[in-house]
């Protein structure tokens, strides 16, 4: 592992992915995707009381890119660790990132109707079986990383446990959140506090998924620093792009509201610097966390990709 | 161990309490109880964005029997565990219970103004801010287990922490939940329904405070499976007395709004079998599961006299 480089590089460092021409990413995602949703089918299911059961699957097999169970699972075998044992935590951050998305689609915080092009939870359930089944979901995802990780020392489990509780926790998901709430309709949110409520919101989790998964691989802390600054990164980035997609794409590319955050007079990103300097930014970001990952090879390669992918994807 | 005693053993065979006629329940209680506190109010440090915090500590530090932390010491060390090795999963049990108790209270679900004599959650931080309160304590609850507990080998601690998100998810708790609002209304409950929802939304978790205190003392699966039904026995007799007090207590003794069951139409086991009845059904649930400690001797009196207590308290 590259512990002679130094920890965070300028710009620009480009890692050579002709190290392996023949990676191909849409495959390498579509094929873990597909590995991904078998698992999270088989992690629930539908027994008495049936209704919380189908609840939880309506939410967790709607759909969507699956992009933190699969940084959890690019994390680990990045560092020489199994897919299958990341693959129980994988699950568990999809369980978790669902239980963010019913909670937060509730009447009492975004009272939002639709995601993913379909009625959300409470829509469906109704807003009593929409928090129950985040509840449930949350509780779960430590449940079954407990019991479903298998070949993989538990004080490994036990770090990663830790992690993922403080990510959602108020020191993480919870948090940005908050904060998120109490900007709402305010016009002078400055960009720290932005840049909070992402880094918290959005980016937390998905630090946790790649930190989450790299420690089930025993990964030392050179790699946990080193995979932290390419997940914060990645994760501000992503929501950078989000809040240019909700500019510039239609509510079908996006399977959501379109438009909403302008309608909100939301303080975004693209609203403080403009679409372009944003764009430049998110590009920036993604350099820098690429940069981090460079002294580990052809390994990196996946971690690389996903990178470039967020400043590039469409929806 | 008792491996020699059967598994079941009869009504009526009740310890011998002057094994220690010196045992004083309300001082253990109390002592207990403040130990808990000051433990749960250094768990949860006030830090931006405070309202989240407060929110949290605000039903945290409610007040309280503090009966689950209690069980799960007392199980931990009538298993020859040491208290301070339990105290972060006692703790975390207060704050899974905590939880349950904010979101239980939203207008979503019971809608309820007042809870231990304070008003609810939601009632001074708002709906979203209680959903979100309850979201962290959640998550904050398996984070404490897994970073707090101290010379527990990591197993052991996995075990406990797959115990509590059994007991939590839509297999306890939140299955309860379920059927319990799938009741409500309703005027043909029968016993067998109802039975199952306080096996799940009131026994399950009771019954993880004490397999997890056990859990982290080294239990074998004799240890768990009596203590198991002790846990079930003393959990459903919980809620039967609830249910009398609710009927026979006045709201200022209970904290909490009194005759709500009768004014719901709610149905309960003392509208099914009558008040005289569901008492005899009480002390013959909290027989058995005191029989399933003789064996323990003199380091079982806490969890015998707290069995009793669970049958003659007055709020």
């Amino acid at each position: 592992m590259p512990q002679t480089l130094p920890q965070t590089s300028p710009l620009g460092i480009s890692p050579d992915l002709s190290l392996d021409a023949d990676f191909d990413l849409n495959k390498y995602l579509g094929e873990l995707k597909l590995e991904v949703e078998t698992a999270l089918d088989e992690s629930i299911a539908i027994t008495y009381p049936e209704k919380i059961y189908e609840s939880m699957r309506y939410s967790l097999l709607a759909g969507g890119k699956r992009l933190r169970p699969i940084l959890c699972i690019a994390a680990c075998e990045m560092l020489g660790g199994d897919r299958h044992a990341a693959m129980p935590t994988a699950c568990a951050m999809e369980m978790v990132h669902t239980m963010s998305l019913i909670h937060d689609d509730l009447p009492a915080l975004d009272n939002d109707d639709y995601r993913r092009g379909k009625l959300t939870n409470h829509k469906v359930y109704g807003d009593d079986i929409a928090i129950l089944a985040g509840d449930a979901l949350l509780a779960y995802a430590f449940e079954f990383i407990a019991t479903q990780t298998k070949n993989v020392p538990p004080d490994r489990i036990l770090k990663a446990i830790a992690h993922l509780g403080h990510a959602v926790a108020a020191t993480g998901l919870v948090g940005g959140q908050v904060v998120d709430l109490e900007c709402e309709g305010k016009a002078d949110v400055d960009a720290d506090t932005l840049t909070f409520i992402h880094i918290h919101k959005t980016a937390a989790l998905l630090e946790s998924c790649v930190i989450c998964g790299a420690l089930l691989a025993g990964a030392n802390d050179t790699d946990i620093d080193r995979l932290s600054v390419y997940a914060k990164n990645i994760g501000l980035a992503f929501q950078i792009i989000d809040d240019i997609l909700d500019i510039t794409a239609t509510s079908e590319q996006l399977g959501k509201t379109a438009g909403k955050d302008l309608v909100a007079q939301k303080v975004t990103y693209p609203s403080l610097w403009g679409i372009e300097t944003s764009q430049q930014k998110a590009l920036e970001l993604v350099e820098q966390a690429k940069a981090q990952l460079v002294g580990y090879g052809k390994l990196a390669i996946p971690l690389m990709a996903i990178a470039d992918y967020i400043t590039t994807r469409q929806s």
